[in-house]
């Protein structure tokens, strides 16, 4: 194991730190993941890791240690840290010892294994904690591939995969605009199904066909008139009582559950 | 209207800003809501709307001064602010020159009214995002009676508020221990299903009986041991992947909208 690095200044620290930055973790392909779960998540899910940062003096959990352990026997570098380099690196209040430098992971469309089953597509999703808590709910209704449309925000933010909980290692993601992927979709011979409160169909009555690309608009404004209009069916939640809508990843996990429980029967 | 108050110290205004703090929520019995927004949908929902701030030189929403003549209208006390007072009631980083203080409005376990319908239970429920949301998807779901059970959060919380979408005035909401809720939901004659990842049943099949109350854990850890002996059956949502559980808010969701699609056939 390496010296402790005991500088704030020091430069790998200093390119680690600047992960937090969008643009770093696009330049680098590079990603930050903190904590005890999230690193353990990581290492469990086969995520590509590169590198674990650990302060010895403030990781006293036996699981860590026994995660950092792991990591080295792996051959993942591992780099001690004191607690106050440590805490430049986190976002979080109370930073808990440990962290990783994981390598994002991206599919093309192209990919022939991408789009075999059931895809849900992401249109300008803004909220990190929206598209992590979507990729886990995803997980759960055991969906794989996703493909983030235009500016969705980034799966690798540090929100995202707080909230994704793993499932951002574990999913297969690819980035599209709006155009080439309705393209791929029709090649690959996917219903294209938009969710939306203007839509006419009740969920429950959706015929999904034999695969289908389930595809969400943005929090604020849903999916665009242009988007609608390549949609083959456009399904809309009944909404029973006052509220207008649902919230974004709320309405997605009602209806990823229910395709999959379709797809079981 | 009013002269328009100038001072950051006005003593009206030092109590409103107070709002922000869970205890002077509790011994007031009042919220504040913040935004166009959450005005409108208090406004729209007959919330117990006690008095409307408003900074004249920042609201220029044509739709936003119409919410404040309607207010006045209605007899509802309107008083102007300078931004700079605005500002210093605002949790947000830009104030948006409208907020109103409402009355929390609560019911009882013995309301004759209450739990005539399915009802959902919280136990203990830690952040307001996902409370707010719950409320929201229960809206859309048709479900208008919460208890919230122990140390649940507050719904009237400024987060729980943005997330809940207006949904918090038009669902009745009690607080209860979990001792009292169960005894009552016996008496009452309610189903108690408790919603777990260790639970044996599948969703889909589970008997929802002709009332409900539907139970759901906290984020971390979620039933309790005691919480669980005293469901009648206690059901799990399907991983289908290598997620262990979902969101606290999605998995309710899912739960939720399967209980309203049952009771429409």
């Amino acid at each position: 194991m390496r010296a402790t690095i005991t500088s704030t200044a020091n430069a790998r620290i200093r390119t680690i730190r600047g992960l937090r930055r969008l643009k770093e973790r696009r330049a680098s392909g590079l990603a930050l993941v903190e904590g005890i779960r999230q690193v353990a998540e990581a290492l469990q899910l086969d995520a590509d890791v590169r590198c674990l940062l650990f302060a010895p003096k403030q990781l006293t959990s036996e699981f860590a240690l026994e995660l950092v352990d792991q990591a080295d026997t792996r051959g993942v570098e591992v780099l001690p840290v004191t607690p106050k380099v440590m805490a430049t690196l986190s976002g979080r209040e109370r930073a808990v010892g440990l962290c990783a430098v994981v390598g994002q992971r991206w599919t093309v469309l192209d990919d022939p294994d991408f789009g075999a089953a059931d895809v849900v597509a992401l249109a300008a999703v803004r909220d990190p904690g929206n598209l992590g808590t979507i990729l886990r709910s995803a997980d759960g209704a055991g969906l794989d591939d996703f493909v983030l449309l235009d500016d969705s925000t980034d799966p690798y933010h540090p929100a995202a995969l707080r909230a994704s909980m793993g499932s951002v290692f574990s999913r297969r993601l690819t980035r599209a605009t709006f155009e080439d992927f309705a393209a791929w979709a029709g090649r690959r011979g996917l219903r294209l199904i938009g969710a939306s409160d203007r839509g006419s169909i009740d969920y429950r009555h959706v015929d999904y066909g034999e695969h289908t690309a389930l595809l969400f608009g943005t929090e604020r404004s849903g999916l665009s008139e242009a988007q609608l209009a390549a949609c083959d069916e456009i399904v809309a939640l009944p909404m029973r009582g006052r509220a207008d809508s649902l919230n974004l990843a709320a309405a997605a996990s009602v209806l990823l559950y229910d395709l999959a429980a379709r797809r079981d029967t």
